[in-house]
């Protein structure tokens, strides 16, 4: 398994990069697009559990698009062979009083790259 | 890419029950065993962002053992292939007003199954 190939790096930072940009501006299209769409995918958010592609996106829907943005203080992207890699991330909420983490692990679908697992906190 | 091959979701299923085994006992061997040995290994933890094996290693030496007992309530193992996979759980810690959750992201090293990335929390 080799890690941190170039390519492979410069693909998955990319994605997340866009995924970064479809959060604070609640580009609702462009997040679903970067979730698997399979009812193996699971996003623990700061305060929901989320089981199935189908919940996260009815999540999405349903989000108020205020108090969205968001800097991303460090980060981390490790890739795994050509078709998985993990993005983690600190980053500070506009008005919150704590940094919150964001981990999410990738893998390459036939459809290109797309976030299985997402777990989302501030720090205690 | 195969999802959830049985014989990998098997592997993957007993070396998160000893993982789980060795938190509540505070088996700090084990835990350790069971990190990938790399600068590239990360972990959040409730209260402390640790990058580095080397850091979480000193996070478990220095971590009072008292306090460690929880209940999994929900547990979901999903594999990628025959090299990649994900545990994601919700818990209860005894005496805690909110449930927890864990997520792991686990790589087939040369060594066995070893946690390359982790995010615990508590629901917000």
């Amino acid at each position: 398994m080799e890690i941190n190939l170039p390519q492979v790096l410069a693909e998955v930072q990319v994605q997340s990069e866009r995924y970064e940009q479809a959060l604070v501006s609640n580009d609702v299209a462009v997040l679903d697009e970067l979730f698997w769409n399979s009812p193996h995918t699971l996003r623990y958010g700061a305060g929901e559990n989320l089981y199935s592609y189908a919940a996260i996106c009815a999540f999405r829907a349903s989000r108020p698009a205020v108090g969205l943005a968001r800097t991303v203080l460090r980060s981390v992207i490790t890739s795994y062979g050509q078709d998985m890699a993990t993005v983690n991330l600190e980053f500070q909420r506009d008005g919150s009083a704590r940094p919150g983490r964001q981990s999410q692990t990738w893998l390459r679908t036939a459809d290109g790259w797309r976030v299985v697992s997402a777990h989302v906190s501030n720090l205690a």
